[in-house]
């Protein structure tokens, strides 16, 4: 059975993309957790990686000696293999743009992505506000997210961003996290949409076992001292 | 036809990759310059690009009302649309590892890509001597990509990552641009696949078109005064 190694649910943007896609399309894939302790070389998390990762990082995706890193590497591989889950949309041209939002989201919006970490079990809102006046670079990647994701909402008539859920909502659930956690200001035409990923199965499901972590990590904590 | 929208040859890595893949499998894609006078939002680039590149950016791919943006997006429609084309490896195993390169690329590296912006046509290596003294980041960049790339060719036995030339080289093509402009040290094992790169007829191609620009634009330029 493939293995997906992933980091910390609570904190980890990048692993909970595919942990939600082989959660909500229920794939034969074995989630192992690797805590984050630190990223340190001589942490635990780093030595369990050694010879796994490339990278060092997660998530990674194991298929027997076949090591597949890097979230957008790992979705386009889960779609190959499970090709009877529509983790892509089934229509060329909303595939096309399905992966155009997914490859924005893969190298951009680093205000957002850098000033509101990922946690999903915390509630910082004062926070956000602040983070807001101080960083100009926030409102504006959050300006081009709701244009993006109205925009395929418009396209598809919802409920998710082309139609039925697919890889794209799983690639911005991270997002919608942060938004919650730092209750940052959306527009109420993309309101359903994020409630609509919130409440998905595969979504569900990470945030449970996320909020069932005990961690505390100081490093991906710049905001709170204790939970 | 589909078009592709790219920017100056010189200096747009981004638009470089797909670019170099339409030249590389002769695809039916019609490239379209859309030159850079600069980024403001009352720019000629600005304005040309209104209404068809939702991210205001280059590259953007056309087919007809449809618009494909992000490199990454590209390369896999292109590889869908061209399917006799082996724009991906053709072997499942290689393909995911080659899509886990470019993922990382497509993210990463950002203290190369900050401070040794691709300029083709300069000859920039004491600048290069300066940045590796300055910045560490950048040396281990240079560190991880060696290391990724003679992996891929050790276990694909060359001449390109992995065997026949594939969306992989072509997106690594402008990190090579990079490493020859600022004149950077890498090991000897990778050079005959830099190389190789180097001299292919997509690279070629799009080579001498950037050296016939005579666009010099003092925003792509933080090293020069004049040509
Ligand atoms: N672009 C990578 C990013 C992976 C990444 O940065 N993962 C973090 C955890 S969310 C990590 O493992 N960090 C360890 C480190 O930076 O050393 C991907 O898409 O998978
Ligand atoms: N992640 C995007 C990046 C595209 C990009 O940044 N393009 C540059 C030219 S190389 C651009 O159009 N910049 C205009 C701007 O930043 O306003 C991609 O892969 O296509």
């Amino acid at each position: 059975m493939m293995e997906l190694w992933i980091g910390n649910r609570n904190y980890s943007s990048w692993s909970m993309r595919p942990g939600v896609l082989v959660n909500h399309f229920q794939l034969p894939v074995a989630q192992r957790l690797v805590r984050f302790d630190s990223f340190e070389a001589n942490s635990a998390f780093k030595q369990t990686l050694r010879g796994v990762s490339p990278t060092g990082k997660v998530p990674v995706l194991l298929d027997g000696a076949l090591a597949v890193w890097d979230t957008l590497a790992i979705a386009e591989t889960l779609a190959e293999r499970f090709p009877e889950h529509n983790i892509w949309p089934r229509d060329a041209a909303r595939r096309a743009r399905a992966r155009s939002l997914c490859a924005e989201m893969h190298s951009g919006f680093t205000q957002l992505r850098s000033h509101c970490a990922m946690n999903i079990e915390a509630s910082l809102a004062d926070v956000g506000a602040r983070l807001l006046r101080e960083h100009a670079g926030i409102q504006a990647d959050l300006n081009r997210l709701q244009a993006m994701w109205a925009d395929a909402l418009r396209d598809s008539g919802g409920p998710f961003l082309f139609g039925d859920f697919s890889n794209a909502d799983a690639y911005f659930a991270p997002v919608v996290s942060r938004i919650r956690t730092y209750g940052l200001p959306v527009d109420a035409s993309v309101r359903p949409w994020m409630d609509a990923v919130w409440a998905s199965p595969g979504v569900q499901a990470w945030v449970t076992e996320a909020l069932a972590e005990a961690d505390f990590l100081d490093f991906e904590e710049p905001y709170r001292t204790q939970r």
